[in-house]
């Protein structure tokens, strides 16, 4: 048990998620690493969400309300941290869900696909049971997509993926969000809207930001993401950590 | 397997390294989480050793030559590692070798202990055999400390080491030497000397840094240590690690 007054609780009780998760066959091995990376990445931007965070918000917001069909992908760490956000979220934009492992087995696939339908979602894209696509540019089960679902997307929310992956998503034409704390990684730079952040505080600002701007006129959705430059907004995001980093020790 | 020319080659190799003692049960769950956090701060350091590390791993050297009784700990990350080249330092220094482990069980000290052993250990300290000391100031298994080892030691190198037991071994007057990526850490602050770098890379030059001062005079090794100031040397690391980060996205 972990104490709710512990300086570190908030981080050390998604720990214990990401343990938890692996027991149960959510997360491979490398989940786990993953999200110590994580960890030390969260870490040197204060835990906290900055304001470049909140403008990749926006504009993803914008994006996923213009889409026409959007999908939202689900791996083991999404699925382990924040599984009924992601529902939440899929019915406020409306969008599809599809599973996207990068190390798929049919046993992860029907444990991640029990977990998100315990969190209420109907209709769940890229099961073992779903029509596959294959994603040029990508080798074996890593090249997978729903026939119904990213392979035919115009917008992919794809929080925490890898960067062949990524690349090769962009290649097909479409745009981009992903939710990843590394500013540096391949992932990150590739995306068209790149939210640095963790994702149990991304997934609520986004599900935030739906509802603000539901009612805006589309020509102003689109305005909000042609104005979005995601290299400027790394860039910042890269500097204002970097005057954190060496503040804390002063 | 991974290609000896995949540009991550090496990361991955230790990731490999990582996951396999894991699933011999050398690495606590929270072991695979902290090595994720270590290869965030070491990508963030470009993953070289940089010229701050030689000096505190020159400092290191001369205080482990300098000690009475110095002992190296070792905790799980460290034995899924570098159990040889602990092993090869420990002799060369000499030193005793204490297993130390922050999530303390018979089942891991036995498998840690084999695998030092292996690795050409003939005396291993803190095993289930050997007589406990308890360190003021922690509670339950963590406060073990080996009679003979940590307890009366002057020096210890304690690398990845938990920042309450960094603390508590400081006041009870002893020199320490630890090996911890984020420069940031409590254990990297409270520390001595710290030697912010990979531990794989680390113990090697630790071993080379032993072989040159060998045979320097005992009032020049003491000039080097008290030469060495900490706080010094990490504010510049983590100056130049901020450089690095604003600068590659550039």
């Amino acid at each position: 048990m972990i104490h709710k007054d512990h300086p570190r609780y908030e981080s050390l009780k998604l720990r214990a998620m990401i343990v938890n998760a692996h027991k149960i066959g959510i997360l491979a091995d490398s989940g786990m690493i993953a999200h110590g990376r994580g960890e030390a990445f969260d870490y040197l931007i204060s835990e906290k969400t900055s304001s470049n965070a909140i403008k990749a918000v926006k504009a993803a917001a914008a994006a996923l309300l213009l889409a026409e069909n959007p999908v939202i992908s689900v791996n083991g760490n999404t699925a382990a941290l924040v599984p009924e956000k992601i529902v939440k979220l899929a019915k406020e934009i409306p969008s599809q869900i599809e599973i996207n492992l990068f190390y798929r087995t049919d046993k992860r696939i029907n444990v991640i696909e029990k977990v998100l339908k315990n969190a209420g979602a109907e209709n769940i894209l890229g099961t073992n049971q779903d029509e596959k696509a294959i994603i040029k540019g990508l080798d074996g089960p890593r090249s997978y997509s729903s026939k119904n679902g990213i392979y035919i997307a115009d917008v992919v929310l794809i929080p925490l993926e890898d960067g062949d992956r990524a690349e090769a998503l962009t290649k097909l034409g479409k745009l981009l969000i992903t939710i990843d704390l590394n500013p540096l990684s391949r992932t990150a730079k590739t995306s068209n809207i790149t939210i640095v952040d963790n994702i149990v505080r991304a997934i609520p600002n986004l599900i935030k930001a739906i509802k603000e701007l539901r009612d805006t006129d589309p020509l102003v959705l689109h305005v909000i993401v042609e104005n979005f430059d995601n290299k400027e907004n790394l860039q910042k995001t890269l500097e204002n950590i970097s005057k954190n980093y060496t503040g804390v020790n002063k």
